[in-house]
This record gives C-alpha cells, sequence and structure tokens, in this order.
C-alpha cells in the first residue's frame, strides 16, 4: 500500500482532492482559512467566550456599555413595575425623574456600589433588588473571566518578510523566507511545516488541486532570539525543481506556511499561520542581514529591515 | 517474548480479558465510557469543581438561586437569634416583617451592595454580618473560578457522519467514516485512533471479547479546516479482510473512535470519543463530498450533508 | 562510550550514586520525596501561591479568618490613631464601644460592603478609609486566584493494589500490581514507568544502592476506564531474574513508580508517584478481577476489590 | 545535501552566521538574551499583561497606588466639573474641602465600598458615578487576571554551580556543571540542552562565530529530588577535545544551557536559561557532593553547598 507511505505528520489537511474551481487563497496573510461554514445553525459554530477573547478592545468596550444600559433599563422597567414608591429616598415627581432615579439605583445595585441614598422597602422591591445584585456578582465573575482570557491569551506576533525569494543557495537553488519575533516574549522550540499547493493537470486533462509539504534545511530551533531565514533546498527531489516564475503563476501557486512554538511567559503553545501567492516571489535575490552590529556588547535586531533585499 | 511486539500505544485501555457477558456498548455515542465505578464512597469519585463545570448553565443558575436563598435563610436566622433590634433601621414590627427586613439585609450583605439603611449595631450583629461578608467575598472568588472554567473549558464539538460505511476505496476495500470540526475555533495537529472490539471463540468454545487497532490510511493532519474522511483500507492484513454484514454482527462488533488535537485559540488539548455498532455500517456506499463549491472566492463547507451517502 | 547506551529517559533523577547509608524509601506512600532540602533560608524554598493551593480547606479556612481578623485589627489601629471621632456615625462613648465600631467599620469597608451608617469625616481617616477599600478589591483579586487554584488544580487519584504479587504469568514469571482511577474524569494516554533500586556489593566491599528500569509488558494505554494490572516479566533480562524472597529484603529493594497521564476534563498533565517496599511484596498470588460483572448493559467496576487477591 | 544531515533539534536558533563583532555573551546569567530590538515601535514589542506579570511585587505596588491616584483625581475633576452641589452629603465650603470630598467619594465608587454619606443627584454626577462604579468592576476584574497570572506563573528557579569544571572522567575527560532545584514544587521530565559557541577562523582569516551542541552523558530524567551533576564526556568527537585553557579564552568560549522540565504542582512546562563564559571554568577541579548524609532515615540535601569543588 504505498499510499501509507506517505508522510502523514506533514498534511495540511486539506485532502488531496478539494474543488476544481480555485479559490483565490487557501489561507490568508493573517493566517484564518479562507473558508466559509454552512449548513449548521450559526449560533452553534461560535464560542460566546472565545468571540469575547478574540474582539478588539474597542468593541469589547462597546459591548460591555450596551450590556450595563440595557441591564439597568430591564430593571428600572422592573423597579417601575412593582412601584417606585418601594424606593425609599426617591425624591423626585415627574415620570423622568422617577425614571432617572430607578435608573441609577439600579446601576448602583448591579455594580454593588450600594450608597444606600435610595434603597428598596417592601417584599417586591426588594426581591428585584436582591436579584439585580446577585447577577451584578455573577456577571463581576464572568467579566472577571472573560477579561483575564483576554489578557492571557497565547498571541504570538510573528513577523513574515513580505516576499519569498528563490536564488542560488550554497550549491543549489533556495526557496527562502524570512520570520522574525516581533515581541520580547522568548519563543522556544519554534517549528516550521512549509506546504506547496499547486494544480496539477490529471489524465482527463482535468486540473485538479495537490498539496505537496517541501523539505526543509531546518525545521525547528530551540530558541528564536534573532531572525530566522528558512530554506527550502530546490534539488531534484523538490517539487519546484527548474521551475519558471510564468510556470509558478500557470500552477496557480500557493505556500501555506504553519509555525509552531512554545510561549516562554506562559508556557503555552502558540501557533501562527500565513501564506504566500506566486506573485509574491522574487526571483535572483537576497535578503540583507538584520542583525550584523553590536552595541554595548549586544546584538542589535532592526526588525524593521525584514522585508529588505537586494536583486543579484 | 511475543507479547512484548504488540505496540502498547495503540491500546485502548480495556485489557484483553474483560467479561464474557457484554455490554450494550462500551463507548457511548456522546463520548462517555459504559461503565459504573462501586466500592468507593460517592463523594470520592466526584470533583465538585469539574461537576460544577461540566453541568449545563440551567442546572447552575438553578445551584446558584438555591445556594443564594439558603444562605440567606441560614443568615436570617441568625440575625433573628440575636435579635433584630441589633439591625438599626428595621422598622417593621409583625414577626413577618422583621423576617423580610433580615432577609433582605442579608442578600444585601452577602452580595457586598450594603445600601445601609438597615445596618447591624452591636457585637453579636456585628459579628454575624462581617462574617456574611467575608463569606460573600470568598464565594464570590469562587464563583469567579468556577464561570472561568465554565466559559474556558476545551470544548471541541466534533461531527461525526451517522454512518460508517464499507465500500471500494482505490484498489481495495475500505472501511470509512467523516468527521468535521462544527466550530469556528481552528483544531490544529488533529490525531485520529480506531479501535475495533469483537468477540472471538476461544479453543474451549468461548466467547471472549477481543480488541484490535486498525491501521489507518493517514491518521493525522496538522490542520482541520474542511472535512476529513478516515479511511481503513481492509487489505489481508486487516482484521476486516473478507468480513461480512451478518459477521459483524455475530461478532457484536464495535469501532471506538479517539481523536486528540489542540484547540488553537486556547492552546489546549482536546480529546474526543465516540463509536459506532455493527448496524450503523453501510455496505457498498459512498459518502457525498460536502466542498465542492467556491462562492465569492472562498470555499463553501456545507455541515449539515455529512451524513450524506449513496448507494453503488 | 558504553554508558552513552543506557537509556537516559528511564532514569529516575536521583543518580547513581548516592549516600552509603540507606534512607527507610526514596518515594513515600503519597508519592512524596523523603528528601530534606538545607543550606537555603527556608522561604526561598517556599512557594507562597503553591503552599495556599495545596493545604487542605480547612488550614485555607483558619488562614483567611486568622487574615481577615488580623487586617482589621490593623485598621482599627489606624483609626483609633486619627481618632474615631472622625468616622460619622460613632455613638459609643466608653473605648471599648469605639474599639468595635471601628473594628466592624473596617470590616464593612475591607470586604467593601459599605453600609455607611459609619464613614469617614476628614482627611486621615478617609486616606485610611480609601488604602483598606484598595486593599480589600486587592486581596479579592489575589483571592480569586487562589481559590481558583486550588479548584482547578490537576488532582488524579489513582488506588493503587496494596500489595504488589509475584507469579506465575503465562509462560513467565511476573511482577504485578494493580491501579484504578478513583474518580469520574477521565484519564488518557496513561504512561507507567517502573524502577527498582537496590543495594549492590560492589568490588571493595562496600553496599551501594543501584538503579534499574524495569521493561513492562505494555507501558501506556490510551484510556483507562478500568483497573490496569501493570506487568513486569521476570525472564532472563530482568535483574529480578529468579530473585527469592530472602533476597528482596537483602537487596533492601524498593519499587518506585511514577504515572503520567492527560486529565481529559482540563486537558491538564498530571503525574502519580509511589513505590513498594520489599516487605509490600506478596510471593504467589494472583490479584482478584474486579470488572467481571455486567448490570443492566453496564460494566459493574468494583474499585474496593483492588486490593484482593489469592494464594495459589 | 550534508548540511540536512545536521541534528535541527540542537539548534539554539542563533543561526550559524551572525555577526563577527562578538557581544559579550549572547545569554546573561540570568537567562536573558543579550539582544536589542530595534525598528519596530516599542508598544508593540512589549506586552503589557506580560509585563504586569514579570515585575516584582514593589513596582507593582507602586503602579496599583498610581493607578489608583490618577483615576481618582480624574474623577474627581469630572464631579467638580458638573459640579460638587450634585453630591448629597458634601458639607464644606472651601474648594479644598469640596475637593477633597469629591475625591474619597470617587474612591468610594471606584471601589464599590459606597458608603453612601455622600451620595451623587441628578442626572450628570449619577451618569459620572455611574460610570465610575462600573470602571471599578471592570478594573477589579483584570486585576484579578493579573493577580492571578502573577501568583500562577511557571517559575521554577534552578540553581547552577558558580563554576564548570574540566576534569578527568571514568575513562576521558568531562565538561561538568551542576543544578539543583531550590524550590519544594517537584520538576518532572527535566531536559538539559548545552550548547557551545566559539569564535572560528575562516579561510579568509575572518573569525566568524560558530555553534556546536554537545553531547551530554545523560540529558534527561524523569525526577530531579536531589542534585544533577550534567556531563559532557571530552572525547575524539568532542569540539573541546584536548582543548586548553589558554584556547578557551582565544576562542571566546562560551557555553549556553537550555534546560526544560514540567512543573508537577500546576502541570505547567518551565524554561530555564543560563551560560558560562571561558573564564567561569575551572581545571583537574572534582564537585563535592551535597547528599552524602541520611539523618532520621530521610536523604539530606545541602544546597548551600553547590558551588564546593576541591583542585585535583
Amino acid at each position: 500500500m504505498k499510499h501509507l507511505l506517505t508522510k502523514p505528520e506533514a498534511d495540511l489537511g486539506f485532502g488531496n482532492k478539494t474543488t476544481q474551481e480555485s479559490p483565490e487563497r487557501f489561507i490568508n496573510k493573517d493566517g484564518s482559512f479562507n473558508i466559509v461554514r454552512k449548513g449548521v445553525q450559526h449560533y452553534r459554530l461560535i464560542n460566546i467566550y472565545s468571540n469575547l477573547i478574540a474582539m478588539s478592545w474597542f468593541k469589547f468596550g462597546i459591548i460591555v456599555i450596551l450590556y450595563y444600559t440595557t441591564v439597568n433599563l430591564f430593571f428600572t422597567f422592573l423597579y417601575l413595575l412593582v412601584g417606585v414608591h418601594h424606593l425609599s429616598g426617591i425624591e423626585g415627581n415627574s415620570f423622568i425623574d422617577k425614571f432617572l432615579d430607578a435608573f441609577f439605583f439600579s446601576a448602583q445595585t448591579l455594580t454593588t456600589v450600594g450608597y444606600g441614598r435610595i434603597s428598596p422597602e417592601g417584599l417586591p422591591a426588594n426581591i428585584v433588588a436582591s436579584l439585580e445584585a446577585l447577577l451584578g456578582v455573577l456577571v463581576l465573575a464572568i467579566a472577571t473571566g472573560v477579561c483575564y482570557g483576554r489578557f492571557a491569551k497565547p498571541n504570538a506576533r510573528i513577523a513574515f518578510s513580505k516576499n519569498m525569494i528563490i536564488a542560488p543557495y550554497q550549491d543549489v537553488t533556495a526557496l527562502e523566507f524570512k520570520i522574525a519575533n516581533l515581541r520580547n516574549n522568548q519563543l522556544i522550540d519554534v517549528e516550521v511545516i512549509l506546504n506547496y499547493s499547486y494544480l496539477e493537470t490529471n489524465k482527463e486533462g482535468n486540473r485538479i488541486r495537490k498539496y505537496k509539504t517541501l523539505e526543509l534545511e531546518r525545521s525547528s530551533v530551540n530558541f528564536f532570539p534573532l531572525s530566522w531565514t528558512i530554506v527550502h533546498p530546490i534539488n531534484e527531489d523538490s517539487p519546484l525543481w527548474e521551475v519558471s516564475e510564468g510556470e509558478l503563476a500557470y500552477l496557480d501557486a500557493e505556500f501555506m506556511i504553519l509555525i509552531k512554538a512554545v510561549d516562554d511567559t506562559f508556557a503555552q503553545q502558540v501557533h501562527v499561520r500565513s501564506s504566500y501567492k506566486f506573485n509574491e516571489i522574487i526571483f535572483n535575490a537576497k535578503f540583507n542581514s538584520i542583525f550584523d552590529k553590536v552595541e554595548n556588547g549586544q546584538i542589535i535586531l532592526e526588525l524593521d529591515r525584514i522585508d529588505e533585499f537586494q536583486k543579484l
């Protein structure tokens, strides 16, 4: 069974027979997959917690303010329903005054600040207020979890060189790209997998998409303090052997990258994905080194120069 | 020692000699084991935290309300015991009024909302109230942990095709089933182990249960963005070689699945289990593809069609 | 270099040359090491957090009450220092009344319940009260972390059979012991390492302690739903080949066990250690099966029978 | 391709061609890298959360006090802006009295202690106060996460012997250093990688920095209860074969160490780095044993003697 000999650990999980029409790209530049899930109710696809964790702080702030206003309006409505005369300390006579006093009393209860100038009297108002206080306490518990999750989520920031390069390397030609850690957090045990996707013409003349994992000169390092140029030597075993710029375009080539590492600060595994399309590949160029200076006995790493290359 | 040659990493941990009577199935459809533990006090089997984490939000809400009411009743009883005249601000004269005021004062203390219209005076009431406030603070701490745990627990949702299929595959026959990720969270480094359990008739004519791990065409993938058809080729090395539908029933066959993966959002390992009994296997059929469309340059994955197959 | 050939992954980390005098045992029954660290200030050895996490709930409760009382006494002292006349609402005239009012005001501030019957007026009392409230908030944050840690810490409970057994097994003799999971939490990918420690007489006639890892018939399983008998076959390669009960005593034999597993609920790795001394080994016996019943289609596991064996 | 034969898992990630000028050392004694990142805005390099987690408790306390004061001043300013006459209960007439009352009212709101002697009246003050209470609740949530992170972060404390030693060992010479666990927490599955960095003179006569991984007699242990002497045997395969003290200085040798382990209490992976420069190597010496006593049946480990050696 010959197909048992392929290295399964190198498969990217797209199968070897997807659709014949080609999506624009499989992996977007930000690492997300160019895929839409259908046929399941939307809410089942979504994990509220992971959405709250993943959204921007601005959007999160909006949601918090909206929640705060809505819940306070809901309880204001309840206080008005049971009668604001059960809230001792309310002085206004107009509806708007009563409404505002009930609203801010609700806010004081929900945050458990409870000044007490206004306080509930009688069974109905007390029941509502004690339930609101309980809700406040529980929501604080949940908010704590979400805020902690937002802060503590693993978030490696790896810079990729804007282009891949195909150029002579030692005795052969090589496909190269460059990565650097944008954070001061140390990444440990960094591992890179590089996959090549292209359209193959089969016996029937149909063009179907194929996937190959490209062998790397070095696929993992223990530390990642500097930048790292990842090199696929294009020797006779490589599917890129003697490929030209035009052929890469015809093959609709896409190079997909998966990086796994351990964030040393939180001892968490992190994953970063990205991809290069054929039109992001430069032929006959060489990356510039971004760490060729030493100042005061320290190595200087110039991260803004990661995209720099020079034509040969 | 021949038995040292078996691959231990493939064992499912049931041993090779359980009972001769057969349980209905070993692994339930939801992935739990069909096993009852006895002979240990029930409380030792249970981890309160993991129960609070695993129960539904509805049940969790009931428990919170029950706890809130019970603790407030308990402290109400204490305030009545030391005398409600120590709670300044209580105005009612009837027992029911005093009881309610004490009850809601307790709620205000436990949630630390503390309006202050009613407040403790004198040593006994102050001691009770300060202990209740401390309890409130501690329980908030615990509630926070539990709510965080409920939200952040790893919970992969993998859809399994309703049936397994035995059908021609490439040059041989194969046993196949299909899985898809129901969540938008990415799963990374997905690994599948497929085990086959059946009743064997030994020399003495007794039928004893045996376990075999089935070799898979591909047992792991790096990414899992689309659906994945897991294939066990039924070649001459397979224990299913030339087995018929009737024989599978006679053997009381069960196929047990363990899936391991890493949830990319939380960088947590997740495990999913399931099983198929012999009567869930379809002969001579073929799964339909659920990702044969591209819209707006994006691959469309129709998750509601994962069970679909067609008879050959 | 012959010593490079030894399997390093099997070393227990005691080195191969400890002291000639023998400690009673290396690993205590509860899995802790029988070792005392000296020469470092005690506080450097201790991680406050892990102590707070590891202690019993009773001891933890005592510490919470002590902390609460001490901090309140400290702030009471501060309020008395700046003058209780700055706390508006205090009515008592005697020192003891003032002291108690200040004390309970402090408790109301620390828990942020803040009834307000007593409240600070003037700069000094307000500074103290606002710092106490800040402390209360921070300590709540810390308490939350500690309570969460206490609840969520990985805590596998594995039952070990009281004795090891040496008995005929298949074609050879084997050293066996039995383990079972005492919790309803599932353990996944369970791995066992069994090490043998004994006193060897070297050329000079000194008895020095040696360590050997014993090969197991099966050293890992994917699932661990039932009990598991761990078997070291005593064949010609085993250091226990033809050893007698008296010889084990003379060798001061200790069998040290390390179990690694993944707790499925929390996706956390857990470690359990234990050991058997020579006098806990039974010769010529056989463990009874603890899962030979099926009731209502479910396997019954009788955990209280894990120690049971019968003499052959 | 010969360079594919090198063991990639042993690379330290510095590449094999950094700068020709030499930094003082690559890894500082505390395990940080001697590297400065430039060319990215400073804030992108920094992860606020991991900074708050990593700083000392003293610095953290300062930041909390500063935050508390600043936020209170900001809200005081807002209350003054909308008019302190909207805060019922304020009695002072002078600006300073009003300012202080507003300031401490703000503190009572932010901590949700809310005594209520002063309380907001009217729309503007109520809006400000309800937003401040919301902020207080959210910041408490964040503080909880940070405090938990500070407490629960993995923090192995491993003592390294002050010097490396080159001395006869069994049949050969060996490079040795010693480590011990300074904490009572158990470390499991400890793995050591030792890398050697030096300046090589190439064909053109330039001195360029090279990296080699040194083979260890034993590179991992399951337990780490005692101290551990890590040994690199200097045989003919070692790059240190027959190197002299003067040559090590000329080569500007640095020995870089990466230790990986699992903290048993939290089931977290921890990493410790350190390095030795050539001038920290002692020739012809022998480490003293630090665990040669047994008291009351317990092994005694004298951690303050880890640096001790004797000249041969």
